[in-house]
């Protein structure tokens, strides 16, 4: 029942056709990174994916994180699968070779990631955080820092945390009031509550190593005054070894309507004297450590989506293949499989090519990540960057929410078997549901998107990527195969096009007006890059298929574009149009009347 | 935290302006459904619902139905709950008057339906189960079943069900295998295992009436040879106390997704040597019967989709006006409630507007249900029936996926606090994912819409409905304000005509690329249907400005109108295009290479 099987083809179809792994690989480091390695890699992570983590998804979702007396206890199975994840080497798989890390690319670990997510999303959240502290300690710690915390991190031996939500501080770290005072030695005794903490207390590894946002004793007010500190579990001695046990404790856990067994602390912090800390960084500048992280967050919650509208997909086709019920819709003798019927189909082909899509859409924005990373041409490098800041609040915000209408559908599939929690299905639709809430709402996603990214550039970014867009369109207008696609592609890039010139021309004038169709506006960005995606699919199949490939799956690639084209895309006039025009009705009625 | 409050202003709104209270009051035996009557009537009943029925909500979803050695502890306040509805009379509210019922007309019993399904639905599930099987009862049953049955169905000192379900027959009813054995006295043992049986067993009642779907020993095969028995609890002896424990038996509850405190249950008929059952009608014709109840089934769990949907926006509103979180997008001296935000009023006035327009919807086809039954003009009734028909699967299948965004939404405006399941919203998402799915999922909706309902009278009834949205856009367009209000609704109405007359053309020769566009031309009409009242309501809020109204409540009903018709109206033509164009990708993957 819980069977997953990694969709390595299409994978490996997305990195070569579509991500440019062979650019990647012309990257400085990247050298190494020659397709029988990556077989191999996705391979091996197949396997571990399918073998010890998946096994354990529906174990964890029933029993959950458990806690008692300021300890929490993992779910059956998930301590054991930890320590051979750490083992085999995974954690460090795309960290900084200096400390140990393996430096493969992110092309390479979005894969990787993408299966762990799928196989078990909540055991995936404490390998995500610690790599979100790890990068932060990269990328701000002091050589100390760095020294004594990264190597037990990237090895897997301890897990990080990210601590920034207070109860009066969710998405507005303004509000923060934890505080952290200055002691003789250069240490600082950090006091206060925080909440939602991921994987905050578990009983995994034999540290845990807390990155708290706080503010010193003479910070200015707001978001200009909020440090960040690391604070360890337990302290760690000179010789690397650990000392006492320090006073952050977790004091309860949520329980929460999925991702049951990924434990969301409360976090108390000094409640016997003081937390011990280390400022990470400059006073005053926690905030822009975090935000760098805060991408590559942003990103990881974009691939959960993608991980689990693949598991539910899988498991919906499975059910809908066993399933006998009903004749079919022209006659048949006797009662067929419900795969066959065409509504039944209809929602595994809009579970199957939007999957496909945001995996597409996913792993091209990581590997526009590497090489703004890593050219060695500067221009390359900002050019890069540009394309990953603006697609950064697609991947979270269109992927999520695409996810949740996919699990959605999986459990409708399972008809009322679905709504049995024995079954399975409804576990990924709870699940899925943090995925547009965490690392920034789908509402935060879209005013980033078009507040930051689409008007301090004028739109220039996307400009070019519409160019890009329109270049796919012209390939596929010119093979005769593919001109429904290029028509569909059209009028989707015409309508964002529209929606987002008006975007940058009122959003000076009009912010609020503007603001209500942002999210409009992201979905509206979400299926035309996905559509662009999909025609790229199309006649990269095609070329294939032209040089002679007598493979099934390129066919299913170019049924599954025709799919996007005729039953995704035609939705892209009307957000257009509710973007430019549905605004001014949002704010009609006055708060007090609503 | 439960706070309900029931919306009784457009309750009364919509059953006076829109659905047509004075022609229900002008039906034979509705004589007496004076304004002041309604009114009183809607009051006491949101007093019952938000004081009686709300508060065991959250309990009722936390310590759900309980199952032990064959029966079922109903949650803590759900049987006292119980006992007041049955006395205070609220069960035999539209039921025939000869059993003790007060004749009510639907249109009535809808909007005091609607209160009990947002206070509590899993409460609910127990008295709409009850009136289906009095229904059937009524129709079907023959006098001395009457007099047996509903005296105390009626006035709910017993509950009733329905057992059609089996392990493998779930939709397809034809795959039905319990058996009924004809015994000397004419009476008949049952045999058998039903599945999914809403309430089947619990401790709020004397006895519960299984209404149960069997074959006799020569019945032909399939739907054709099924019959209905009434199954009781305990036998009743013939001075109408009860006798002997019958032979049916709750073998378990299954653990469900939402709505944890109505019990769903297995149910084994003649483990120990036979159910006795009586013979409802004739032989093999059980299916006729059951058809004629599900018609107010599927209306009813459309029903109950406007219902959550209303609690859910009440309780988002609630907590978007007292989160105060950020500053405001064009800048604000301090954090404001989150109800500023652009996005967050976007998501309410989705989640308002929509649930305005399904009640608009629901009221407006339960009164010409009623017009339909009680109409002395028999042309008049036909004309009713016709609209009742071709409207339930839109009812059904249009306010249950609503719902679900809807409380999606709900959920989402919470932010983190939402996933977190004592805050309440997750709740409702969770309720509202089986509407979608019971009494026959979106798909069947959508097949009966397209395959019956539109293509077996060509289209016709469908022409008068879009004839009067043609009066209701032009009435809009005479008026300036509602000009934007008139072309959206003309843009809509121009695509659900392309679309029926593509379906209606194309249905007979190419019945799988059609039946595969069936869901988006479900969702189209009820956008569209959606729309026309909207336009109805904000030109009869505009009538009684005209007159002199200046109560605030009309400029909201228009401004949510326009809310409607710029920001969900725009996908109709969208969807006109994939249902004519989506199908035959839908289709073009093999099955086994999917």
């Amino acid at each position: 029942m819980s069977n997953y099987s990694a969709p390595v083809k299409d994978m490996l179809f997305v990195m070569n056709e579509l991500a440019g792994l062979d650019q990647v690989r012309a990257l400085p480091g990247c050298e190494e990174v020659t397709p029988d390695l990556v077989e191999s890699i996705l391979d091996e992570a197949s396997k571990f994916a399918a073998e010890v983590l998946a096994p354990l998804n529906a174990t964890g979702d029933q029993v959950g994180a458990r806690w008692h007396d300021r300890q929490v206890t993992m779910p059956p199975g998930f301590k054991e699968a930890y320590r051979r994840y750490a083992e085999a080497g995974w954690n460090g798989f795309d960290c900084h070779p200096a400390f140990g890390g393996q430096g493969l690319p992110r092309l390479l670990s979005a894969a990787v990631r993408e299966m762990w997510k799928s196989a078990n999303m909540a055991f995936s959240l404490c390998p995500l955080l610690t790599n979100g502290a790890i990068e932060a300690l990269e990328l701000s710690g002091s050589d100390a820092q760095k020294r004594t915390y990264l190597p037990n991190m990237i090895s897997g031996r301890w897990t990080g945390t990210m601590n920034l939500t207070e109860p009066q501080a969710g998405s507005d770290l303004a509000a923060i009031r934890t505080r952290a005072e200055p002691q003789a030695d250069g240490t600082y005794r950090i006091f206060g509550q925080k909440i939602f903490i991921t994987y905050g207390e578990h009983d995994m590894a034999e540290n845990i190593v807390h990155l708290v946002l706080a503010r010193l004793p003479d910070a200015p007010e707001g978001v200009k005054g909020i440090s960040l500190f690391v604070v360890p579990k337990f302290l760690v001695k000179a010789d690397g070894s650990l000392g006492e046990r320090n006073d952050a404790y977790c004091v309860s856990i949520e329980h929460k309507l999925g991702i049951h067994a990924s434990p969301t602390c409360v976090m108390a912090f000094g409640d016997h004297g003081g937390a011990l800390g280390t400022l990470v960084g400059r006073a005053n500048e926690g905030l822009k450590y975090m935000f760098v992280m805060m991408n590559a967050a942003r990103y990881a919650v974009g691939v959960e989506g993608l991980a689990l509208a693949e598991r539910a997909y899988q498991k919906a086709l499975a059910y809908a293949r066993e399933r006998v019920q009903g004749r079919a819709i022209e006659g048949s003798p006797a009662p067929v499989a419900i795969v066959q019927h065409p509504d039944v189909r209809r929602m595994l082909m809009t579970m199957r090519s939007q999957t496909e899509a945001m995996r597409a859409l996913a792993y091209a924005v990581a590997a526009a990540h590497d090489a703004a990373g890593r050219h060695p041409d500067a221009e390359q490098r900002q050019r890069n960057q540009a394309f990953v800041d603006l697609m950064i609040p697609v991947v979270k915000g269109w992927l999520t929410e695409t996810a949740n209408e996919i699990t959605y559908l999986g459990v409708q599939v399972h008809g009322g078997m679905g709504f049995i929690e024995a079954t399975g299905a409804a576990q990924h639709m709870r699940d899925a549901r943090i995925t547009t809430i965490y690392e920034g709402t789908t509402g935060i996603q879209a005013n980033d998107l078009i507040g930051r990214k689409l008007t301090r550039d004028n739109g220039a970014t996307l400009k070019v990527v519409i160019g890009m867009m329109r270049q796919t369109q012209a390939a596929a207008a010119a093979d005769s195969q593919l001109s429904r696609i290029a028509g569909a592609l059209g009028e989707g890039v015409d309508a964002l096009k529209d929606a987002a010139s008006y975007v940058v021309t009122c959003f000076g004038t009009d912010v609020r007006t503007v603001a209500a169709g942002a999210v409009p506006f992201l979905r509206l960005m979400g299926i035309v890059s996905a559509g662009w995606m999909m025609a790229r699919s199309a006649l990269a199949a095609r070329r294939q298929m032209a040089s002679g490939s007598t493979d099934p799956f390129y066919p299913t690639k170019i049924a599954s574009a025709e799919f996007f084209a005729a039953n995704v895309l035609p939705a892209a006039p009307g957000l257009a149009k509710v973007v430019a025009g549905g605004g001014a009705s949002v704010l009609a009625i006055p708060e007090d009347s609503l």
